[in-house]
Parts: C-alpha cells; sequence; structure tokens
C-alpha cells in the first residue's frame, strides 16, 4: 500500500537527493517537499535534472501535507531538526532526521560541540543511530515502536562518521586496535560536503585545482565518530577537501593490539564476516582498495585493509558518496527498515562505472 | 519471460554502460559481456563499481552465448560490426549496433569518411536507424521483422548526431532553415567521448584545464548529421573536448528562412509539438538553457532555442549523456522498441540532481 | 625612474592578477591596490598565494596614493570607470580601464547593450582602443598624448573580442569573409571569467562537470566584437562555460569570400603576415590547433585556422588565457606601450607545460 | 659568466619543468634537453606552450652537449641516474639528480624499497641532500666541491618527503614528538605525482571525481621520510589521489612529548624561528591552514599547525607544488646554491592567485 512522505528542506544537497530518491521508491509516495525560501518555485527550476519529469512545486515548512504525512525526513540544518522532530514522532510518525540534533546520546557533548542548548533531550532515549550496519537492534526496536503506532525517531549518521567508522569499526569491535592510542582519521570530501551555499570554499574557482584541510582538531564530527566507535577522546580528525563533487574517503590509522593478527588476509576475514549480511558494504579482496567512484550516486560503502607490520598498525579505509550513503541514501534504507521493507528497496547498489 | 542478451565489446565505456544497464533491467537478461582482451577477468575487477554485486566475468566474442542470443548488442569499433552484424542478422536475432557500420545509407559515403570498404553493403537496406525521436518507422519495421523470426539490425545514431539533431530537426524538418545556407554545429564533449584508450588526449594532465577544438572539417559524424537532416554538404561541425567525463552539449546556429517565425516563443511552440509524445526529450521553457548536468546518466535530451532576430538566426542547443542517450542508454531504447516493450523500460529519466 | 602604479578593484579576479603582475615587473611600482570592501585587509589574507612575500594591505579606492600615481589601472565594474576616468586622464595620468565604459566608441550602442546611460561620451574620442595587436596606432597617439602630460586613456578589449578578434581579424580585414553573411563565435570560457562573486553559476557543485550556454544573442561582447571587425549586425555570438579556471577559446566560423583561397596553408600564409611582428600571437602550423592549456597564465594568443573547402567556410580558432592576455596581462601590455617601454616588459610568454 | 646547463629526461613532467625554469633563468644557458624516445621533435610540438617561444628539439641522452654542460640535472627514473651520474661527476660537473637513487644514505636500505641493486654505492657518501632548508651544510660543502673542481653531486628530495618532512621536521627536531610512537603521514596529489604515462590511473575518466588511497604501507618514500626526520620505522606512510594536475598537501599526525608546549601558538613560534631564514617557506599565521592551490607553481611550501589538546597531538601540514617544490624548482634552488647564487635566482616566489 506505501507510505505518504514529506521531505522538510528539501532543497538543499541531501534534501533533493531525497525528492530524488522518493520520486523512484516503489513504495513511499511523496507529498511534500518543502524550502521555506524556495516555496512556490516548481524543483525543475530549481534542479533542472527535474525537468520533464515532475511538476512538483517546493512548499512551506508548515504546509498541512508534512504533518500529515507518515514518513517525515529532516534535511534542515542543526537546531531546525530539535524544534521539528518532537511533534511528528508524538502524532505517531515515523521521522528520519539527517541532521546532527539527536546524533549524541549524551545533551552535554552536543551542546559543547554545537554551542546551542538541546531543547528535546527526553527525545535522545528514543533515537535509534542511522548506520544499520553497526546499529541493527536500535533501528528494530524503533520499527517496532512506529509499528505500535508510538512513533519512531532515526538520528542518522553524518557523512564522516559514516565512511570512518565502516572503515573501523570491525578492528575496534574485535579488539584488535591497543589500548589508549590515538585513532587518525583524515578523510577527504568532495565539494557537496560543504553545502549549497555559496561561499569562498564553494566558489568553483577557490575549489578546483586546490587541497586543503578544515576544521582540523574542532571538527564537529569527532565525538560523533567517538561515540560509535566508543573511542571517547582518541579519536583525531582532520577533514579535507578536494576537488570533485561527490565523494568520500576515510583513511583510518590504528595502533595494533598486542593480540591482533598481523597479516591483511587475517584482518579481511574478520572484516568480511563483519559485514556478512549487509548488502551494502563491500569489503574488496586483498591488494584492492576503496575508489570514491566507485561508489558514487549508490548507498554502498567500500572498505579496504592493510596491515602496516612494520610500524604494527592497521591502515582501514572506507570509501562513500557523501550525499548518498552518506546522507539521502542511507536515509532511505533507515526508512525502509522503520517501514517493515527490505532495506534496499529503491535503492541503487551499482555505480556508473564511468562516472 | 523476457530475452537474453549479448554484449559484444563491453569493455569498453559504452559496453560497460550496457552492462549496468542490462543488469538492472526487469525484462533482459546478460548472457554474455565480451572483451578479447580481458576474457576471465571479473567485471569487478576492471570495473570496481561493481564489486559486491556481480560475479560476472568477460568471455572471448565468440563465446557460444553470444551465437544463441535473443539479443545482441555490437559496442565494438567500426569494421568489426561489419563482420559481426550478418551472421547474428541472420539467425533471427535483433542486433543493436553502436559503431558507425551502418550509419549511412550509401556505401560510398561510408567508405570516403572512414577509409575502408563496406563488406555488407547488402544489410544498409535493412538497418533501421537508431534515433527513436526522429525515425519512429524504420524502428517499428524492424520490429516487425524481429517478431517474424527474420533479425533485425539498429545502427544506433552517435553521439553528437544524437544531440546535434534533435536540437535542429524540428526547425529544419518544419522549414525554418534558409535554403542553401551553412549550418554551423560546434560542440563539446566530455574526455569519455575520446574512449578507454590512454592517449595523450585521454591523459587527465592534459586534459584537465584545458579546452580545444579537434577533427575541425574532418569528424567522421559529420556526413551522418548531414544524412539525418537532408542537409549534404551543408553542415560545418566543429567538436571540442573539455573537462569533464560526462556529457555533450550541441549548439547550432542556423540561418532562418524568408517564411520562419521570429520570436523564441513561436519556434518554441514548433519544437514542443515535434517531441510532444517523447518522453525523452524535454524543450525548456524560454529563457532556459540546456545544461549537460542536468542529463548526466540518464537517457534524456533537453533541448533549448533562441531566436536572434537582429542577425536573422536561430540557436538551438541540446545536451545530452555522451554514453546515455548518445551510446549505451539509447541502444536499450531501441532493442525495448524492437522488443515490443515500452521504451522507457529501465531506463533512467532523473539524472543526479547535484552531480 | 620608472613610474607608481595603482589598481583600483584590485580585489577582484582581474585586478588580484594585476596585483601580481606589478609586483613582479621591472620599471612599475605598486602604490595602491584598492577595495571598498576589503580596505585593511592584508592582500596575503584575501589570497594566501601572496603569504610570506607582500604585506601589502587593500585600501579604499579614494586612497591619496591613488590620485597620485602615474599609472592608474580601473579593474571595476562598467559605470564605476566612467566616474573615475575623466579626473584621471584630466591630471595627466595613464588610465589603464579594463571595463567596458570606453570600448564602445558610439555612446548610443553603449547604452542600448548596457541599458545604463554614457556620463563620458567627450572621452570617447580619446580612448585607445587596448587590443595592440590590431591597433597599434591609437595606442602609439596615447603614449605621444601621455608624454605629453595630457594624460591618456585605455579601453583594455574584453576576453571574448580578444580572442575571437585575434582569431578572426585576419580574414576579415584581408577580404576573406563573404560579404552579408553571418560571422559565427561559439566561444568557452573558464569559470574565472564569471567572477570572484558566488553565485549558483559559479558554485562548484553547479559549474564541475557541467557544460552550459549564456547569454545567447543578448551577450554585451557582442557589439565589442563587432566594432573590432567592422561587422555591424553580423556577429551570432554564444558564449559557453566548461569548468576549468581560466583558459577561453574562441570558435569563429566565416563565410570565405568568392575570391578567398580555398586552402588552409594559404591562408596560414596571410595569418603569419598578419602577426609577423606580435611577439604574443603564435599562429600554429597546419594540423595543430589551438589548446587553452598552452596559454594560460600568459599574455600569449595562440590561432589556428582550417579551411573547410567541402562547405566553403574558414573556422578560425583562438585560445587565450581570459585572466592573461584576456585582461591583466593585456593591460601590463598596454601600459607598457604607454611608458615607452618594450611591450612585453615584465610578461612572461611560456605558461606551465602541464597545468 | 653564467653556466651551460642540460637536462636528461627533459621530456617527463619534471623534466620539461626544468626546461621552462631554465630557460628563464638569468645566469643559466640550456645546451640540451634530452630525451631518447622524442629526439629530433621540437620541444614546442610536444608541449605546445613553447610554440613561439622556442625551436629547442629534444636530444639523446648521449648527445655531446650533454657531456661538456657544467650543470647536468637527471629527470630520469631511478636506476639510470645510478648509471649517468658517475661520469659527471668525476668530470667535474654540478649533477642535481631529482631521481631516487642517491638520497638512501644506506644502499642497503635502497635496495630493500627498490628491489635494484645500486651500483654506485662509493658516490652515496658525496651526495648532499637536496631539501636546502633542512640540510644546509651538506649543500655548501658540496658547493665548496663544485667549485674546487671536483665535481658534486645533489639527491633531490622525492615530492611527499619535501611536503611531509618540512610540516614535521621544526618538531621532530626541538623534541616535541613522544619517542617510539608512530608518525602518521595521509599525503595527497595531484595526477601529476603519477607521471606522465597513460595508465589506468593516469587516464582522465578513472582519475576525474575520484579519491583514493595507493601504495598503502608500501610507498618507497617511506624510508625516504624516516631518513630525513630521523624516525628509523615509525612513519606510517599513506598517500593519496585527488582530481587535481599539481599541488600535494602532506598531512601529519605525530604525538606530543610530555614536555612540548600545549598551544598551538607556541608551537608556531618554534616553527618560525626554524624557518626564519628560508625565502620559500611561509609558516602560516595562528587558524590558516595551507592550500596547494597558493603554492602552485612555485618553490614555496606553505605550513600550517594545529595543536589538539584533548587527544595529546600535533598535526602539522605542508603544502607544495609537487612539480614545483616537489621536483623542478627544488632542483633549480639546489643549482643554485651549488654555482654560489642567491638560492632564489629565477625562480617564482607567488602564484597565480586563483589558478
Amino acid at each position: 500500500m506505501g507510505k505518504t512522505v514529506a521531505i522538510v528542506g528539501a532543497a538543499g544537497f541531501a534534501g533533493i537527493e531525497l525528492v530524488r530518491a522518493i520520486l523512484g521508491h516503489p513504495f513511499f509516495t511523496l507529498v511534500a517537499a518543502t524550502s521555506n525560501e524556495l516555496a512556490g518555485t516548481p524543483v525543475a527550476q530549481e534542479y533542472p535534472c527535474f525537468a520533464g519529469s515532475t511538476d512538483l512545486e517546493f512548499v512551506t515548512h508548515d504546509d498541512p501535507a508534512v504533518s500529515s504525512a507518515e514518513v517525515v525526513f529532516l534535511a534542515v540544518p542543526h537546531t531546525a531538526a530539535l524544534a521539528m522532530a518532537p511533534a511528528h514522532v508524538a502524532r505517531g510518525a515515523a521521522v528520519i532526521d539527517l541532521s546532527a540534533d539527536f546524533r549524541l546520546r549524551d545533551a552535554a557533548v552536543y551542546e559543547q560541540w554545537y554551542k546551542v542548548p538541546h531543547t528535546a533531550p527526553d527525545l535522545l532515549g528514543r533515537a535509534a543511530f542511522g548506520l544499520p550496519e553497526l546499529f541493527r537492534d536500535g533501528l528494530a526496536q524503533a520499527r517496532d515502536s512506529y509499528e505500535a503506532g508510538e512513533g519512531a525517531l532515526v538520528a542518522c549518521a553524518g557523512c564522516y562518521p559514516t565512511a570512518t567508522s565502516l572503515a573501523a569499526a570491525p578492528a575496534v569491535r574485535e579488539g584488535l586496535v591497543a589500548e589508549a592510542t590515538p585513532v587518525v582519521v583524515d578523510a577527504i570530501s568532495g565539494i557537496t560536503g560543504a553545502g549549497k551555499k555559496c561561499t569562498a570554499r564553494t566558489h568553483f574557482c577557490f575549489a578546483d585545482e586546490n587541497l586543503e584541510a578544515y576544521g582540523v582538531g574542532s571538527h564537529r564530527h569527532t565525538p560523533e565518530i567517538e561515540q560509535i566507535l566508543g573511542l571517547p577522546g582518541r579519536v583525531v580528525f582532520t577533514p579535507h577537501l578536494a576537488p570533485t563533487n561527490r565523494g568520500l574517503l576515510s583513511t583510518v590509522t590504528m595502533v595494533l593490539s598486542p593480540g591482533a593478527p598481523r597479516s591483511t588476509s587475517d584482518v579481511l576475514e574478520i572484516y568480511r564476516r563483519s559485514y556478512r549480511d549487509c548488502p551494502f558494504v563491500t569489503v574488496l579482496p586483498e591488494g584492492q582498495l576503496p575508489k570514491t567512484s566507485s561508489v558514487v550516486g549508490t548507498n554502498c560503502a567500500h572498505v579496504g585493509v592493510v596491515v602496516n607490520e612494520r610500524a604494527g598498525v592497521l591502515v582501514a579505509l572506507g570509501a562513500i558518496d557523501n550525499l548518498g550513503k552518506g546522507a539521502a541514501d542511507q536515509a532511505v534504507q533507515c526508512a525502509n527498515i522503520l517501514c517493515g521493507l527490505s532495506e534496499d528497496t529503491g535503492l541503487c547498489r551499482i555505480a556508473v562505472p564511468v562516472l
């Protein structure tokens, strides 16, 4: 029968990806795509890839269709989701939040990194973490709650945390990482990660033919990665920008624990086992390393691993599409789970071979 | 039910797009993807976007599965299709040829531009031209022939001819273009148009941050455009390369005939009428011009038109994905027609909003 | 010895190029680089390529150093130069204007295309056109006027007109172009041509992997090209954007006159003769076509020519750096001439081999 | 006056940069640019940026002009320099070797990483390391030897080691790094770093819109970085490729020693002191991080530093042009020193502001 869907904040990069995904989804029906700024504008005028395919127009956030939608995606800046989510959950909707507002379980950590008060701490306990491969149980509980008519909230993982955690989690969870050592995360993102707003950083002429780091030591995805991996205070996260539109590659360097295997093939075996039932995560064979171009436009993550015996470290790499698995597609995957669908419903698994 | 499909020349850029399209197609079953050079290699090793999705390996061109396939795509260099097509047609298969071998109706013109003998001139009369929006009748005849068990051959249009002809055909066919005047076609293609072979032209460091023309006055798509539009000797075609992977934009400048309308809106009306029943061609509203990023990854063409009253000319622009509507997707569209399916079966109509 | 130089509008893309050029120039001394918006900001903070090389700060347009500078570059939007130029000329300065304000000899044409009144029409008669290879006499007169203490004004050619005219002028001037035929100019520019302002067009994520035309039939460089070439009402100009930072390629298609030579080599001979004494224009040998990457970062133009006997047309192509020969470097070349220096003083002639 | 210069291996990316640098150098005269493959071809034909500027043709490696040149640059693959360098040094020439053949002081380490015998171990003791900011004394000795007529050999640092060591050396040398901890080097290079040879990695269509790591744990620059910094067995080096032509950014994460300062400003003070007399190294102010676009086309390095108190680590970043400071320009800097010139003679210090 299908579910009605509203996308709040549909004009941004993650939001418009959601529009495309939901329009092509076999079970969801899009009833509202909101943008206060562009209300009344046809989607196809702002994003001409929709020309000829839909007459949909953006509506305001408070459009009635939003408050009656069975599934609500929030693709809004942080703090905006804090204001919107509670009412939708209370009325029994499935809320899939792509913002950071409900990712950190501890409101104090949120307030420390985001420098704003957390106005809905009660809801934190109900928020399932939206990274299905690592947090299946929470999503199953959310599904049960939603099916019971009590509403549900998913806090989707951020883009850097998704790629980083998929690369590092099997090693961390299986005890391969030495205690009390720093975990070094150097990640590179395409420019869509910097958002739709025109800035000195997103101007073509400054982004093109340039490589740079930003937010060194202060990026807000740091506590999120630490929470996912259970490594408080140990993640050294340095994000970089490179001139691609999409794609995110995270390179994680971890000191091996005394008991950890010293061969790449043994570690790969552990990784393969971890992701055995995960249709969207591919552990690459030994000698092959992830490329972002292999996953752009999909919900897939490619993971590669190399043991450096000489230095006693493990280098794990994860590649995703920051707007796909890192945002819109992962949100759809979570919505599928909440609605009792196969998690890959309506999601693409093969990237365009030559981007 | 469905049909079995073989892709000959599956490791090139058009071929591998076909692999992806057929793997995701609801009615076709891929039984062979050939590459003499890579026979035995897993597709996912050469193109890691397939990792985790298929165990398919390339086989040689003479693999038995090819000769029993009901639909055969030929994504091979010119002259190779000359050698392969006749036998498949003779045994009753539907042959969709992406090469140039059967595009030019006159073998002499082929021999003049391609500098090789045409070894299958008898088949030219049976070749339907694979640009459905402009040549529906021929494709319908080919379908009848195929359904009658007599085999069929489609000669798919080239990438430049597709974008150029979709932009120019309504004006030419409706008599808007002054007689005996040159039609100036300046087109820009992404680098995938230059093929998978590594050359000085396709090396990143020479292609990046560079704009150049090539094949000025001598490009082999010239006679093809002239044949499609019925403008012998009048097309001045200058192709250019720009540093994108995909995308092809053709800008066609035509002198208006004395009786042609002098307003953009009137010409647009004619264009809209021409493409009324074409799900893959969108005529953009006045004031909007085609962008290649709006169609990349799809079988769509965006067409825009501007009348320049001052100079008495019409400028018509067409944007396509050179590997989509300009190659693999258009081939699938033709195969759909031959097999009696809706022409959009299994084809994407909405590009990724932010490439 | 040497001359003092002020750059008004130094924070834009052309202005900052001038800063770099003047800092490295052996005879000019930079005394002011202005930006009302960034006054007080170190140049190296806004453009970190200057870090470690200069402590220069932007000052306001009305800084006293501007009014006493011997040479004043105006890298300001149109209408701003109208307001500034007269006083500097009146006090005897050499004014090198990079805006469009004094390019069109006829104030009425200016007002028609720029939709604003021309407030300094008296000065139009004194403005030398800043495209030295085609207008040497005017610049020589301006030099004499400047040396006589009467001030001088150069209206530097726009980027598209520079590339286009260098490609087309020898053919037009030598009578190779058929009368009353349209001259079709399709040009491609890098994104710096769209300016420093962040817009939907200059955002990396919309410019990257995209090809599009803009301003079809209405671009303001149209009357400028027509004036330079003496072809009123005959230029059909379609500019395009492609994802490079710099570089501009203009492809000009002209119908050959009855008496014109029909071989590329004969036309090349005419071109070589035309540019015999021009150190910055290279006519490429037959079979070679201009690439923008060959001239980026320099004041050079590469010109190539192909006769299409079949269609009776000449295709001429010109490649420049839109910020080099198309803006800052050509302005320096003009300043060199006004100051009696060798025209290549302080200017680069060899681009970085691999951009 | 002046010195004659030969460039052996002039057709590769580093070699052709040397050609451009030497042609514009005020004291060096280029007498031979060699390429066995392209001997007889005009330089301007292979690299059209030289069109109109030089009639120079490539000659073979054994051209007599090479054996009489006073300064010989070797821009050849490893092992080729082993074969060439000894004779030139023996005849009293200044040999500036850009290959890896004489970088590693211990022939056994060379043989272990490069898998070939070192055939000129006697010369290792005479090779000065070509990274002037960190090894001034060795270069001074080489200069003395050259001036004494005894010849000299400089082994120029590799691109990754240059950026990495300039970022890390002050911290390591001043004792800021905790003993026995791994030093994590994640670096990103433009595609010119992968060389002129066309491969699957350098093909535009595979490099564009892609991010990937390569040579994880096995890249040959690892022992070179360890030697420079004096950190045997402690460097974990992961190089990445991103779709720019030039530019190399190295991000070095080091655990702070117990006594190290815990504030970024204190560490910056140490860095500034270290590079006080280095015209080509700019330590950026607190809050500013290096961008490769700021140094492309120059011999400059930009260095930035951030202390992460939370994790007790120092993140140091270095940006260079891999073909400039990372290859050709650094080689010229070394040649300047050997010839008793100011080290910045003929070298560019300000990058193009908008690349």
